[in-house]
């Protein structure tokens, strides 16, 4: 198995492009889509044909660790706007484009990684729009897009910003462990990723490629993600009726639409460090909100998935949490 | 198949370290290796663990094309070395070492790509100690290693520098398209690589990894090497042979003890990029040697593979250059 296109192979790239046809009404074309190693390597691509030290990264508060990770490399300075529960809070956006002009901003309009929240239809809208209008790269980061568990599927911001950057991933749909992404971006921009990508390892592996290609072309995805959002959803409704049932009523946790994540927030006067280690000698464990505010302290936020485990270990792991936030005299 | 660790599939890093021991009695733990997207991955780790903007990276003179293209992107500045048919002029080494310290050395002493050539058993241990005794961090590529066809295999760089970074690949020896290859550095460094590994894509392909671990435990990784070398060994031959035969006797070419590659200097006065022209209207193409020369100009050198063809075609390939060669009035 030769060395291949930095682009990525073809017929996966012309499946994706029908795909977003099919699914979201985007037509794409396959020259604006680049295999990636996972849409994280589509991050670091961005943020190294984009940034230099000190430009801006506007993000959302809470943010992607993922992404912080990724452009902090590039050594930019980080700004946040407000993450409401249908999407940013549009006047403090505008301004945040306005007063310090950001190189990337950085959005996950479904069930964002932490907090689980969506972008409303009007949202949506006026972030694109508001984008569309200025120099701002958006990127607009999609892994979970298709693991809706309730309500309809609504536009991507791509489809009010031609000029967005759209990044997708097989992670969460087929395997995480083939590192299987891709970056659908402008001609212009296209260019610049795939030198970039030469450089950084010549090409995404191809022999991954084509297995996923063969899978695709023999299976039904739709069945397969049908599954995946019947298993998840219900996951999903019993972490929130667990929390219900077992967590101090002053704990406010999100009610997301999909994904794979709720976010807690704790009441004021809670180290959420300090219950981080008496919940783990109740061998229940979460993800301290902290690392994912990049310009702000914060010591009072949780992220929970309800993705890899069971209905039953759901249940006991939150009674256990409940436990551990009382024990910890938080509530 | 789920998420991986950034380090790699831990059977696969065992394999190589055991390698490592049995063919160049090198000890390395596991824990020193971590598994890239290719060593062209390997390579831009360490630009951006290593390299701030103008920082000095001093290359061999000529130098590999995909180690200028990974290290620009850190926009350093490029420092070079002669590369004489023995290995780096050492005193010239010592002095670019001193003058302005570089960061990092980046060396290929096996079967140089663009130049065939090697270092000689000496001047490793010369290359070696020098760097052991200077904060630059030596780095050394070794894509080829195996691929001797002619001598005896000589000892690492890093047998005389502890300090240094070895990368390796499974392109020349497995497949390309599966994109594995590996950093090997010390403790210390490896922290860091790891750090940014996870930045730009949490891991390699694990799916690769299962299935080239299980290839090479299922089938004889010598024996196979031993037929390439047998082609590639028989392939170089007939290039060196069909040069000697139909390109005037001015054209000086390397003499690779294995590799890939081979690497021609036309006399004063011809130009690379003319006869290339004249060479593609006669369906022969080579690789103009400029873009190995980072910190010089140059349109006197071309770089020609035999690994790509069987005799038949070099043989009539070398023929029609030699045609070129004299058409454009060269010789």
């Amino acid at each position: 198995m030769q060395y291949s296109t930095t682009e990525g192979y073809l017929p996966l790239r012309e499946f994706i492009a029908a795909r977003y046809w099919e699914k979201r009404q985007l037509r794409v074309d396959p020259d604006e889509i680049l295999i990636t190693n996972g849409s994280q390597q589509g991050l670091d691509l961005l943020g190294k044909v984009l940034l230099d030290a000190d430009d801006t990264v506007l993000l959302e508060r809470p943010a992607y660790l993922g992404a912080i990770q990724a452009f902090s490399a590039y050594e930019p300075k980080f700004a946040s706007v407000t993450l409401e529960d249908d999407g940013p809070a549009i006047a403090e956006l505008r301004e945040c484009l306005d007063v310090h002009p950001p190189k990337i901003f950085y959005s996950v309009p479904n069930f964002q990684n932490p907090s689980g929240l969506s972008y409303s239809a009007a949202k949506r809208e006026a972030v694109g729009t508001l984008c569309a209008e200025r120099p701002v790269t958006l990127v607009e980061d999609d892994p979970y897009g298709e693991l809706r568990y309730r309500g309809t599927t609504l536009p991507t911001l791509r489809q009010y910003c031609p000029t967005s950057v759209l990044l997708g991933s097989f992670s969460k749909i087929v395997a995480p462990g083939l590192r299987l992404g891709w970056i659908c971006a402008p001609r212009r921009l296209m260019d610049v990723i795939v030198t970039a990508k030469q450089g950084v390892d010549l090409h995404s592996n191809y022999f991954s490629q084509r297995v996923v290609y063969q899978h695709l072309k023999d299976h039904d995805l739709d069945a397969h993600i049908e599954k995946i959002r019947e298993l998840y959803g219900r996951q999903r409704d019993c972490m929130v009726a667990a929390i219900r049932r077992h967590l101090p009523a002053e704990v406010k946790a999100s009610d997301p639409d999909g994904g794979m994540f709720l976010w807690l927030k704790l009441p004021a006067g809670v180290s959420v460090s300090r219950l981080l280690k008496v919940a783990i000698e109740r061998k229940v464990a979460f993800v301290p909100g902290s690392a994912f505010f990049a310009d702000s302290e914060d010591d009072s936020h949780m992220r929970l998935n309800f993705s890899n485990s069971d209905e039953a270990r759901i249940e006991e792991g939150i009674r256990r949490l409940g436990e551990a936030i009382r024990e910890s005299g938080c509530c």
